[in-house]
């Protein structure tokens, strides 16, 4: 009888928010590598907003996971076996091997990794998270000493990322987060000027007269990763020729904080006003920019002149719970599953 | 006692649509040219869109004209006398000479004009409108041959101007514009590859329907100058790595038109997904780019490989009501008031 591993797969589609009844645990026969393949026993596995998008079937910039299809993410992990040329038992490797305790996939799609760095790095401030705060900072934001940048979800992989290089790059960093611990994180780890506590706001108005207060000469970039009451707070700060980089809407995934009348007509009198320029990126679109994300992170994370959290949470059964407490917040830093 | 002049002055602010109760004419003395200045009698200005806009004194891209002052305007009309070297009577010239018969500027805000080409270009297809079309299409429009276009207000100085340069450079064109006759001049006139009758749908949804029949391809290109229901209509049929180049929203600049459901969680996500760039511009910041406009384009209007309609009414004491008539829609091409 074949050795077995563990999988989640999507029991069902949420119709609202996701709860734990559309996640499944399932048992499996582990495969065995086909030519051109590698198996990996997965060590970390990756938490990350986007995969909720794939829950959904509504059009979106990737295909949703199928209804008893084993739910994606990036992965790190041992190779135990390998049928390709450029891998070998005891490698480490970094691939998107899914929620599951082994995955299996053509060599092409493996990156081996560097044993000298801690190999969850490259789920977090050396990965996805870290390149996408890179890449819509540096391509889209554009930014220039001097300025100032507000990120929202500041300790998190991405908008810690955003903040730390803003900062190299001699801007202002307000940062906003979810209560006051991680707003203390914000400004004592990742060096941000200022963070503000969006829980200690009802409404938009009072959120934005908090931003303000730490934005004295307005907001030149905006790193869009949140949506919801945090942009409707910033939006009207923002300077002529401001720039929006917009990789996420995490407030708007399942369909919570709507607002009671339509501030699209508002919204784009602001951007025709202030000469905004708001751009949608998808960071799988830019893979080819990786290897410069690499060359100018990776000094910075090996000096410590660029630091990163990471939230380690223990054993995939309990992913399904992990994820959902982070759509709300909970994780503090980069969300990984310690899978064995 | 001084030669008088006439000139439109903004009696009051409109709370929401404007009437003619907000202008009043009035008589004044004609000015005389002081130390580099120049004495202009107007034969033709121009009403546009954006005059609507300085009516109201919310923040705004430039300064509201005060309560009692006169409206500003682009205009066109004959040097009558000279305090500045470079200008002599007989000479045209174009300047911000406002709502009168008469305006006295300095000579740097004045521009000498061929007198072989006919003075009201100048308001119209080689003026700000003309200009506003190619910067947008061209600057942020980023028009490739083969993509697909769509601009409304199409028989309008904007989108005419936007539509035949796309043609020019091998893009399906698809106008919007209001009523069956402009839509035939949109393909008749001005070679659009079709256009849809905004007002022969009660719905954006209905109005979508139509666009995409033309559109078989979707979006590439939105050159979005009017917002409401025609927005709400194309948004969704954008392609992937779609612009939309932001000049207006006449649809909501009298608070009409508006949803009642928050639209911006829509919005946002489609420009997440579609990865489009929206980006708002101001024709003003950019009249270094001027003469490389008419470089391209005078050559064009000289052979008749872009055309123009003009909408010319009679008299200063009729600019009212004809700006009212124009934000309604109820022009036929480029909005000129003959003044003497």
């Amino acid at each position: 009888m074949a050795d077995m591993m563990k999988q989640v797969v999507l029991a069902s589609r949420p119709a609202g928010a996701a709860g734990l009844e559309h996640f499944r645990l399932e048992e499996v026969a582990i495969p065995t590598p086909a030519d051109g393949e590698v198996l990996v026993r997965i060590t970390h596995m990756s938490l990350d907003p986007y995969m909720r998008g794939r829950m959904d079937d509504a059009k979106s910039y990737a295909t949703p996971v199928a209804v008893g299809a084993t739910m994606e993410a990036g992965a790190v992990g041992e190779v135990i076996a390998s049928n390709a040329p450029g891998f070998a038992p005891g490698d480490t490797a970094f691939g998107m091997l899914g929620w599951a305790t082994h995955g299996c996939l053509p060599a092409t799609h493996l990156r081996k990794l560097d044993p000298s760095i801690p190999a969850t790095t490259a789920l977090g401030v050396m990965g996805m998270p870290g390149f996408t705060g890179w890449y819509g900072l540096t391509e889209i934001g554009k930014p220039k000493a001097g300025e100032t940048l507000v990120v929202a979800a500041a300790t998190g992989p991405v908008g810690s990322m955003v903040g730390q290089l803003a900062k190299l790059r001699g801007l202002r960093v307000v940062g906003i987060a979810g209560g006051a611990d991680k707003c203390k994180q914000a400004v004592e780890t990742f060096g941000f000027d200022a963070c503000v506590d969006h829980r200690a706001y009802d409404t938009a108005r009072d959120l934005r007269k908090a931003i303000a207060a730490e934005a004295p000469d307005g907001v030149d970039i905006y790193f869009e990763n949140v949506g919801g009451k945090v942009l409707e707070a910033t939006l009207p700060l923002m300077n002529t020729f401001g720039r929006i980089p917009l990789c996420g809407m995490i407030a708007w995934y399942e369909g919570a904080e709507t607002s009671a009348t339509d501030q699209l007509p508002r919204v784009w009198r602001n951007v025709l006003v202030n000469r905004l320029c708001i751009n949608g990126f998808i960071i799988s679109d830019h893979f080819d920019r990786f290897p410069d994300f690499l060359k100018e992170v990776a000094p910075h994370v090996a000096d410590g002149s660029i630091t990163y959290l990471e939230d380690v949470a223990e054993g995939l059964e309990n992913a399904p719970e992990t994820f959902l407490r982070m759509l709300k917040g909970g994780n503090k830093g980069k969300q990984i599953v310690k899978i064995s």
